[in-house]
C-alpha cells in the first residue's frame, strides 16, 4: 500500500510551520532537535533521511478539515502534536536505550544522553510555546488537551517500564499502558484541528476516541513489528523489544496464558540482562506458537474497525472521511 | 541570618497544594517525584530532610500580595513554579552527574537515570497542568509567561553546557547564562501571583524584573558556595563545581581576565575529565587570588540592590513590602 497523499500534503503544509518553530531554539539545542527531525546530520549539514512518517500531523490537519475549517487552521496544533512526539521519542530512546531509530543513530547515542535530555525538553516546552503563541479560546483549549494527553503519555511510559519488573502483565494491562503511551497522543492529535476550529464537544469527542482507539491499533502492529519486523524497513535493530525483555502485546498474550509457550517464555524472560540471539530466536518461536502474534494482528484489526466506526455519524466532507479512513488504514497495514 | 518567617508562611500554604498536583501521577512516576521534593525516603516512608526552601512559591506569593490580592491567588502559579523548578534539579542532576542535593542522593543516583528523566518530565508536564486547570485569562497569561520562563531557562542550562567545550568564557556570556538559567524563572516566580492577580503590565514587568536581578545575585553567591561552602551547609559535595571544571562567575571572572592565574587556572582546567582533589584545591586559591571571589560577590551585592530598587515605585503594602526585601536579602547573604 502506498502511502497516502495527505502525509505528504500535511508534511509540506506543517513542515515550515515546524521549522520557523525549531529557529527558536538555541544553536544548542536546536542541532540535536533537528537531527532527530531528520533535518539535518550530526554536522548540520542536510539530510534525506531519517525523517518521521508525519502521521499526527497529519491527522491534526485532517481533523480540521473534518469539521469544515482550512488546515491552515490546524497548523499551531499540528506543529505541537509534532514537537511532543518527538520530544518523547528523544527521551524514550535514552530510556530504552535504543541506539537505532528510522534507519540511524539516535540522538542520545549521536549527541550524549545530556543534550538528548535537554533537547528533549526543549521540544516538549516549545509545543506550548507554539500553541499558546496566541491565547485564543481555542488555542487555549487545544493546549489543554495537549498537556492532559501528554501527562497520559509520560504515565504510559512509566507504566511500560514498570512492566519490566513484573513476572507477568495482563493483555488488559498492557493495553492500558499502550492506550496511555500511544493512544492519549493519538487521539489528541485526530482531534486538535476541530479543537482549533471550534468544533462541538461532541464532535472533538468521537475524534478523540477515533485517534486513541487508531493509536492502540497502530501499537499493535508497532508491537508486532517490534518482533517480526524487517530491520531494513522498520529502522530499527532486529527482534529489539524482545532483546529488551520487553512485555509488549504478544509477550503479554503468551505470559499470561495457560499454554506451554508461557512456561517456556517465561524461563526465557526470567534471566537478567538483554537477551541473546538465540534466545530471541526461541522466544520469537514460542510467541508465534502460543498465538501472541496472531491475537495481536486481530486487536489490531479490531481497533481499526473500532476508529472507523466511531466516525460514521460525523458529517464529515467526502473527500476528507475518505483520505481519514485511507490514512488509518495504511497506518495499520503498514510496514515503515 | 535566620530564615524569613515567609518560607514558612510560603511552605504551609503552597505544600498541600502541591500534594495535590503530585497525587495526581502514577506511583511509578510519583515516588520519584516526592522523594526529590523531600517528603518521602525511598521506600515511601516520609522524610524530614531534602526538602527545598521554597524561595519560588514564597516569592509568588509576595507577588500576589504586593498587589493587594490573597495568597491565595498566587497558589496555582507558586505551585507550578516549585513543580517547574524541581523538574528542572531533576534534570540538572542527571546532566551535571550530580550524586548530592539537600543532604542526600539525587533522584538519578536513587531511582536510576531512566525513572529520573520520565518523572521530571512528569513534573513539567504537571507544572503546566496545574496552572490550566482552570482557564481564566490570568491563569492563561500565567501559563504563557511559565513557557517562555521555562524555554529560557533551558536555553540557559544549554549555553552552561556549552561553556565545558569553550576555553574562555567572558563574564558577561556567563552572566547572560545565568539570566536565563536562574533569572527567568525568578523573574516568573516573583511576578506570577501578580500576574494571577490581573495586575498591570507595568506592575508585573517591574516585578518580574525584580526577580531576574535577584535571580542573578542568588546564582552569583550560589556559584560563590560551589568553590567554598561548606558541604555540611550547602548539601552538596565539596568544590564540586571546580572538580567538573564547570565555568561559573569566579572562574570565569579569572579566565576572562590576563592576571598570572588565567594562565595557570586554564593549565589546571586544560585536562581532561574531573579535576583531582589536589588541582581543586590549587584552582580554589588561584581563583580566590585572582579576585574571582571578590569580583562575583560584588556582583551578587549589585544586582540585590538593582532588583531591591527595582520595587521602589511599587505601591506595595508595608508588610509585604519588609517581607519582600527581608526574604531577598535572605537569599542573597544566606549560606544554605
Amino acid at each position: 500500500m502506498n502511502s497516502p497523499e495527505i502525509l505528504e500534503r500535511a508534511r509540506l503544509l506543517v513542515e515550515p510551520a515546524m521549522a520557523v518553530a525549531v529557529e527558536g531554539l538555541c544553536a544548542e539545542l536546536g542541532l540535536p532537535a533537528r537531527y532527530h527531525l531528520g533535518w539535518v546530520e550530526v554536522d548540520g549539514s542536510p539530510s534525506t533521511v531519517g525523517a518521521g512518517k508525519g502521521l499526527r500531523p497529519a491527522l491534526a490537519v485532517l481533523s480540521a478539515e473534518a469539521v469544515g475549517a482550512s488546515s491552515e487552521v490546524a497548523l499551531p496544533g499540528a506543529v505541537a502534536v509534532e514537537l511532543l512526539h518527538n520530544f518523547s521519542l528523544i527521551h524514550d530512546d535514552i530510556i530504552d536505550g535504543d541506539i537505532e531509530r528510522r534507519h540511524r543513530a539516535t540522538t542520545w547515542a549521536v549527541f550524549g544522553t545530556e543534550d538528548a535530555i535537554i533537547s528533549g525538553d526543549a521540544l516538549h516546552n516549545l509545543a506550548f510555546q507554539v500553541l499558546l503563541g496566541e491565547a485564543t479560546p481555542e488555542r487555549v483549549a487545544a493546549t489543554a488537551c495537549l498537556v492532559q494527553a501528554t501527562s497520559a503519555m509520560l504515565a504510559g511510559q512509566a507504566a511500560d517500564m514498570a512492566f519490566d519488573d513484573l513476572p507477568v502483565v495482563s493483555f488488559g494491562d498492557c493495553l492500558a499502558m499502550e492506550a496511555d503511551k500511544t493512544g492519549a497522543l493519538l487521539g489528541c492529535a485526530a482531534s486538535i484541528g476541530a479543537v482549533l476550529a471550534g468544533a462541538t464537544q461532541e464532535t472533538v469527542a468521537a475524534l478523540e476516541f477515533f485517534g486513541s482507539e487508531l493509536g492502540l491499533a497502530f501499537q499493535a502492529i508497532d508491537d508486532v513489528l517490534g518482533i517480526w519486523g524487517d530491520p531494513a524497513v522498520t529502522g530499527k535493530a532486529a527482534g529489539n523489544d524482545l532483546r529488551k525483555r520487553k512485555k509488549s502485546m504478544p509477550v503479554a498474550v503468551v505470559l499470561a496464558g495457560s499454554s506451554s509457550g508461557a512456561t517456556d517464555l517465561a524461563a526465557i524472560y526470567d534471566q537478567p540482562g538483554d537477551l541473546s540471539t538465540d534466545d530471541v530466536a526461541q522466544a520469537t518461536e514460542i510467541i508465534e506458537a502460543a498465538g501472541g502474534r496472531e491475537r495481536t494482528e486481530t486487536e489490531a484489526s479490531d481497533r481499526l474497525k473500532s476508529a472507523l466506526a466511531s466516525i460514521d455519524g460525523l458529517a464529515i466532507p467526502v473527500a476528507v472521511d475518505e483520505e481519514i479512513r485511507n490514512l488509518a488504514r495504511f497506518v495499520v497495514q503498514r510496514n515503515f
